[in-house]
């Protein structure tokens, strides 16, 4: 009597290649992890029965403790207030009820979320609820996700939908976007958009200057290797000029976007993390400098900016914690 | 006793050129007003002396009612949360602390915010707040103001600058802007805006079409008319080709910044107001269209746009309404 009861949560994180169940605890830490890969039109009852027989077994295994529920984090778009997987491009599903079938099947309480915004609730809830109440965590990889806390909670806007910063537009006439809009943040900055500015800078220096032919760059295109943040990461680390070049373009880009959001929002943080972030040093002044520029004085002043690795299983942990958010 | 005490509200709204002061009801009815003209470097200590007399007068006539205390509302850079108004550029105040300065001259509460947070709150509270949870008001004018309404509150941001959507970025290298930024949406869409529009579109057409030798607007230029969006709003009531095709473009940049903002965000409802506002049947269409084109399309069929005149003295209401609010 008057002990307190440890509590756990079962999180699932659906990506685009793979489905990750863990039993998590309230400090983020993995008890227990299975993965199913995912392929093409996988079947939805499929999904729900082997997602089923993997909590069974953790309810087996941990039958002892207090499990609070399961939350869900699942790539494409979520109507977290239905409970509803409307799209998930990767798998191919429409409307899938993934809430109350769960719900169901396993007689607990099952919530979900979009997987930027579960790990968005993850890092904030661990490390950062104690400090900040307004703040944008931004995953900088393949694409640009983000997700809101406002006044101390995940904000979803009223259809779930809200923190898609990769769709903000960054020049309107731009580069058409698979979303169907033009000039997405999200083709100037995510993978395609770094190899976008890097044959960008190729063609224009090649015309006026020497640092295209000296640069590591051109071998790599020459090569027909598609350069990954880390390759050009290592180039800018090896004193490449347009390498360093092409990582402040990218800072200023991020930095115009920011610069939107303080003036829209007027956050305390900023976080970024993904595998872009790790090349933090050779973007960092860039990106500052151009929140000076662009925002206005207040917003800028007062916004901390976290560089962060990604952790291990953020996904599935975020998605587990959703369960102490509401 | 179980009578319920009705409440009243003392306004302050403090614009470029005139503070205006009222008495006003929980329904937004004002029961008495009076105006003091402001000029540059005002002093701070005569205008808390003038705006305290009023004050005085206000409680003489109304000494039966119960005044709940003093909501101000002032254009330039605000901080919400320290009661001071930072930079009031048309008067030339820098650190008003006008909050403390009035509490301890009228012995009453006082808030203070910026003029657009205070239109917003007063718009959302009269007639919005059992409808809608999220929303944006919007005033176009010769500037865009905008207020975030967001889980049912006025959303300020961590030092109360929220809601700038004036300065989102909509060009990177677009126009240059008083406030140190380039190409914000301001510079497009604002009175400043319009003009720019329609000076390019004369160049443009002049070249290509007999459009331009037609229009009304070319007349008005040659006689160094600055058109306002009532004028080109009159020259589109005409048919005047020329300024429809300027009010579809109008209508195309804000539902860029538009779709951005419900990308971000997920909103329920944007209000607009203003005078531009008038010239809703010019740019809706392109409006919405644009809003369906460019953002996902969850939020895009979610939001509601609602046009509405300009409601008298709401900057005065919305600024006494701010105190039903926390």
């Amino acid at each position: 009597m008057g002990q307190k009861i440890q509590k756990y949560y079962i999180g699932v994180d659906i990506g685009g290649t793979k489905i990750v169940i863990a039993l998590i605890d309230i400090n983020g830490n993995v008890l227990f992890k299975k993965i199913l890969s995912t392929e093409l039109n996988l079947n939805k009852n499929v999904v729900i029965r082997n997602i089923s027989e993997i909590i069974d077994e953790i309810k087996i295994i941990y039958k002892d403790i207090n499990i609070i529920g399961i939350g869900i984090g699942s790539a494409g778009i979520v109507l977290y207030n239905k409970g509803i997987i409307k799209f998930s491009p990767n798998i191919g599903w429409r409307d899938f009820y993934i809430v109350s079938q769960l719900q169901k099947i396993s007689k607990m309480r099952v919530v979900l979320d979009n997987d930027a915004n579960a790990a968005a609730w993850g890092i904030f809830y661990l490390k950062y609820k104690s400090k900040y109440n307004n703040m944008l965590c931004v995953t900088l990889g393949t694409g640009v996700g983000g997700g809101f806390i406002l006044n101390g909670k995940m904000f979803r806007g009223i259809d779930g939908t809200a923190g898609e910063i990769g769709h903000m537009t960054y020049i309107p006439d731009g580069l058409e976007c698979p979303c169907g809009n033009k000039g997405c943040l999200e083709r100037y900055v995510g993978k395609y958009g770094l190899n976008m500015l890097i044959d960008r800078h190729l063609k224009e220096e090649a015309q006026k200057s020497n640092l295209a032919k000296k640069s590591l760059l051109l071998d790599y295109k020459k090569e027909n290797v598609i350069v990954d943040p880390k390759l050009l990461e290592a180039a800018a680390e090896k004193g490449d000029e347009l390498a360093l070049k092409i990582w402040i373009e990218f800072g200023e880009i991020l930095g115009t976007a920011f610069a939107t959001i303080l003036n829209l929002l007027n956050l305390e943080a900023i976080h970024i993390t993904g595998g872009i972030a790790h090349a933090q040093k050779f973007f960092e002044k860039a990106l500052v400098d151009t929140i000076k520029r662009r925002a206005f004085s207040v917003p800028a002043e007062t916004v901390k900016l976290i560089f962060e690795e990604k952790k291990q299983d953020m996904g599935v942990i975020g998605a587990g914690l959703l369960l102490e958010e509401l």
